[in-house]
């Protein structure tokens, strides 16, 4: 594959997960272009700094980075890494930038979130999701810190492909991240990726806020470690009312791994702590009624929302 | 009733519950001791002092005031006011102090708490439970603030009574609080009382705590307020699935009662502030014991139980 053929890819947010995969991706080759809004003086003057403990120090300057959509060029492949609760304003920047029959990636955890924005969009855009199992958050602006790991599963939503276009399409993502040294791979399923996500972002993100903790002290103890795996149960539960039989053994996998993780703190942590929103409405609200409109009730997950509300709030009222 | 009938009283553990009970008893003329560990010196030399907004200010000057249990006289009534997780190390003081047939009230929320002290108590005394239906925490050694309220509801636990003696007992107990000033009621079914209790403590003394809220608000933000009310649902799930019926609209009389009450810190609010182990055992592992054995899952209250085992265990180790 020349450099020529290569998709032009559009970064819209570029918050730690627009950074660090828009950076590995430019890094590779591709031509990368950024939008940003309270970044953009940073990032157009210092450029982009990655510090991983997989790849090492990088820092990509100049970016091609932008604070106007109408600036930018048609790109063939959208990667939205904003926060859920922006997507409906960031909407007709989307539409804007993107070329026809482009692909609007949403990088991006919880549930419902393809579902909210694709009356937005233009019919001609496909719409996909992407899972990012991935350790990062940016330290400043402009400087992205990544700890481990980077897969991102992919899986299409809607647009104006065939069942087999969906496929190529899927595994035509797949490999541009691959081409860039990150782990990915095509998702059947949508719904069923979103759901397995959640098994982990339910109960570590929520919790690392309720309890000020990271992934290691919560691992740490026996009671906020049971409570993490009854969490865990309850989404898988929650998945399987909803048509998404998540293995038997897929909880005990995710509490180990993060057992044998440094300790991080979720990006929820950081929002709580820069008192940001938090985005209960992705990771919260949406599975508790797509369960719920399944008859399957999440007790403690909804207990759970329910202070974080709370706390989320009180945060961002002060 | 003249004085010399009155019976004499003990107090044991003197923080705030025991100090304002102790002081309402003496000052209307009970024969009052008080044992005391920590705040020995500052009670015996500048008394017992109450901020009542109730009240007024009222002090008590000299104490009868002991650090050594043998040093008391025999009591026919004694009050134990300390924390439910002491009552094992009091058992060797009650049972010096008191009289052959004494009463030993127990003014302790949660549950299990008698079953718990009972077979370390000598048959001939009568063990019986109050709870305390009151506003008040101690403001520093020998001064207790007082808000609000103050019923004891007493109910007889174990001992050589018989049934009739039972309530002769409780209703004796009753009269005495009455005649210092303070609202009681002997209670038919002491479970039934301590279970009543619970729709109260289990949400707000928890709550109080992981939110780092008073109740004010606690009840002031919509998503804190329907977690409480699902909380106190699954209380009186529980206590049904016991054998106690609580009448239906109990939870909701709660739940506006502490919407009209003064901003109040629970007890486990100030236990935590001060690095003091929480009551985690009398007010959640014990009652989700009971429920569990009767067939009845609290899974909100157990999520609340396991944040706040973490939240103690942090407290205390640090």
């Amino acid at each position: 594959m020349s450099a020529v053929q290569r998709p032009r890819i559009g970064i819209i947010g570029t918050g730690a997960i627009g950074g660090f995969y828009g950076l590995m991706l430019a890094r590779a080759g591709f031509d990368v272009h950024f939008l940003l809004r309270s970044e953009y003086p940073a990032v157009s003057t210092k450029g982009l700094v990655l510090k991983s403990a997989v790849h090492g120090a990088l820092t990509l300057n100049p970016v091609q980075a932008y604070n106007n959509a109408a600036d930018m060029p048609r790109c063939d492949w959208l990667l939205v890494g904003a926060k859920t609760s922006s997507n409906a304003s960031l909407a007709p920047a989307i539409s804007q930038v993107a070329a026809e029959g482009a692909k609007v990636l949403l990088l991006q955890n919880g549930l419902a979130v393809e579902d909210e924005l694709r009356p937005l969009l233009p019919d001609h855009l496909h719409l996909l999701g992407g899972l990012c199992l991935i350790c990062v958050h940016r330290a400043e602006a402009g400087v992205i810190e990544h700890q481990a790991l980077g897969t991102v599963n992919i899986g299409y939503h809607s647009g104006p492909a065939t069942a087999e276009e969906r496929q190529q399409i899927t595994a035509a993502g797949a490999d541009m991240f691959k081409t860039a040294g990150v782990d990915s791979m095509a998702a059947a399923e949508l719904g069923q990726a979103r759901w397995q996500k959640l098994v982990w972002n339910v109960p570590y993100n929520g919790l690392s806020v309720l309890l000020n903790s990271g992934t290691t002290g919560l691992m740490a103890n026996v009671s906020s470690r049971a409570l993490i795996a009854a969490i865990m149960d309850e989404v898988v539960a929650g998945a399987g009312a909803c048509g998404y039989q998540i293995p038997e053994d897929f909880a005990a996998k995710m509490l180990k791994a993060t057992e044998r993780m440094q300790d991080y703190l979720p990006s929820m942590y950081h929002d709580y702590a820069h008192q940001r929103p938090l985005e209960l409405h992705a990771i919260y609200a949406a599975p508790l009624a797509a369960a719920a409109a399944a008859g399957q009730s999440m007790p403690r997950i909804e207990a759970l929302y329910q202070a974080l509300q709370f706390m989320d709030q009180r945060n961002t009222q002060g």
